[in-house]
């Protein structure tokens, strides 16, 4: 390995030096960092650990918190990973929001919010053991199914949302986007009994609203349709762009269901590969034109 | 920074106190934890380090093992990580079923698989490295290619599986999964000679078979169609519901199908973006209707 | 525990120990490690700490730097993190190629391109907060778009492509892959002002080129539409293989453009899950007929 260190250091040489000192001066120039994020830069893995802090504290037995650890006691563990979720929680918004005052409010009121969280999992835990063949049992779906990593993440940044905590809810989402490549704005409203099999590709835009017992396959897109732009060619923020979808809808793979205006009623069935502009009267079967033309040659 | 930490202060306050109290109180009667899994939080790391010593005895100039470290020699750094490969799945057998008694002979039947993992994945590199003119070498395939996670970690999940061990090998596939966004189920039967190019977005079910040299694009569904519920509404585990693949057989990208009736016979090629519920014969190729027709304005 | 424990214990017993020395051996026969690789089994960890540094040189406040740890100035940041970056490169480079001797005049032209990558980035920004609606600051799409990840990283690889530095390019990229869902081979051509939304599932291949301010959607594929094979029918490397696509081009969901020949003009607008493997010349919009055909039941 003698070349390599050789190479190594004649890199480093004065030559290197000058080119490493204008390149810096170069870099600086192009943008102003932002102050307030500049004394956190580890504001992403403070995001994951709350993360893993709030799951562990629904879920102890599977996300890490052993009862011997803790005296014995999940009651013990659990108390105290809330207990350090709420500090961090308090300290990742006082760094997203320097001047916010009523932070120890809104954490408490978030921490209420917890068992609510719960109780909506555990209807999605049912949903995914009785919609997938394949599924075992209880513990597989939250140790290996990718839905329920989405969702329960979901569930947790939709709380924050709601209290307008800016960027963490989002942080959250990409995060599990990131994970299980399921991507639900944490804008979106979810009901109960929500199940996604497979999952990879399915994306949920801020302003979607979905009902209970809906069941979503790979690929499947709840998305925008077009936009508006302000007089500056900025797109308009906050307008409805998304779909709702009623309740007992199943959506097959790769369907995609665009527009604010768009609304798919009860016990619909949308079939793969189905490209939806418009609404659907409750209790109906969309099935695309394509699915039934193939050719063989 | 001052403010920011008395927040954090004020948060931990009595009164916030009460709150999480109460709150871990209203979490704990939700659900009652799995006993036999409460003792072994770590479960999902330990997977992830079988995962990963396994690998490392496959492919040691891969996958992290260093002939230096291990006074030189390949040989005393594979048997190494196979010694350690055989206690961690020992340990996690007998945490996933406590009173399973043959756990000696199942890890040792495990273990005598290996070569035949290891000589199945020859012919997978082979595969992608003819399958795919932007590979320049067979490393550059172990090295970056999500197929090759994808595949080398479903091959050891399956052996896994047909020795009835539950839990772990969903577990080992979906931690693939979460990686490549390739969606293998364990249970799947894939021949020799196998590819997937680029992968993201990719679904084989539970009891798909695959013949040898098979290539897949991205996006592509091997799934059910649709599935039997018994008489309490819940869905029958166990039936066969995914397709057959022949050999020699090219599925291009986003092409779906579904059913356990289904039959592609070898020589077949399949369009993108075809939507196929029936069986298609050897030698033939199938083209979405769609793909042909598209209108320009 | 204490059965798990003994069962631990009789899986090393003796037998086990010859089965596992056998295993070793069949093991190694069937492939010899390449020893230039074997002597860096930390390759991928290596690959990735280069990603972080050059992020974090590139955008100190969103990557992990921080003005107090490194005396209060981004400046010295930025610099320390450039010499990291360019020994580790120049390290990384001298294990893939022992012989190369332009080592250090190579790691110097990369380093001057920086500046180059980053502006394009600020463009890339600027394209993503215009795009989408949902966006609420230039900071949530640092540290929260996948697309910024993706295109961050393609940009370096892409450098590192162009200088002819093997492997560690398509490494970079497929690091990207992992965490995004979106697959750009770093031979790809794209132009400023690039934006993807969603992104899971996209791939663009190694000889794609991309104008200027162009968007794609979750799931678009520029690909490959068949490839020549030489005398040994192997794939003939380094042919065009991929589309061009125009300045101003919008390209919706799922939509695949395959093809070496097919070019897509200025200002066009390809439809939501269009399948095109022809030219469609500038400012022209392409529906696909299975966007206009559902049938309702």
């Amino acid at each position: 390995m003698i070349s390599t260190e050789r190479n190594v250091k004649s890199v480093s040489d004065l030559h290197q030096d000058s080119v490493i000192r204008s390149v810096t001066e170069q870099l600086l120039t192009l943008d102003k960092p932002d102050e307030s994020l500049s004394d956190n830069p580890g504001l992403k893995k403070k995001v994951l650990r709350l993360i893993n802090l709030l799951r562990s504290a629904l879920y102890p037995h599977i996300f890490g918190a052993s009862a011997a650890e803790d005296g014995g006691s999940f009651a013990v563990a659990v108390e105290c990973r809330l207990q350090s979720s709420a500090d961090l929680l308090a300290q990742i918004i006082a760094t997203l929001q320097p001047g916010r005052e009523d932070i120890p409010e809104l954490v408490t009121r978030f921490m209420l919010g917890l068992p609510d969280v719960k109780s909506s999992l555990e209807t999605d835990i049912r949903a995914a053991y009785e919609g997938d063949p394949a599924a075992k049992s209880h513990e597989e779906i939250m140790l290996a199914y990718p839905a329920f990593e989405a969702i329960s993440i979901f569930r947790l940044a939709h709380k924050l949302y709601e209290l307008k905590v800016p960027m963490l809810p989002r942080m959250m989402t990409e995060y599990a986007h990131q994970i299980t490549g399921i991507d639900i704005h944490p804008g979106a409203t979810i009901g109960r009994y929500f199940f996604i099999d497979h999952g990879t590709g399915v994306v949920i835009g801020e302003t979607t609203t979905i009902g209970d017992h809906v069941k979503l396959y790979q690929g499947v897109t709840l998305g925008a349709k077009s936009f508006e732009l302000d007089e500056n060619g900025n797109p308009v923020k906050g307008i409805k762009r998304h779909p709702d979808i009623g309740s007992n809808v199943v959506i097959y793979a790769h369907a995609t269901i665009l527009g604010g205006d768009t609304q798919i009623g009860d016990n619909c069935v949308i079939g793969g590969n189905v490209w939806l502009t418009h609404s659907v009267e409750a209790g109906h079967t969309v099935i695309s034109a394509a699915e039934r033309k193939t050719t063989i040659i």
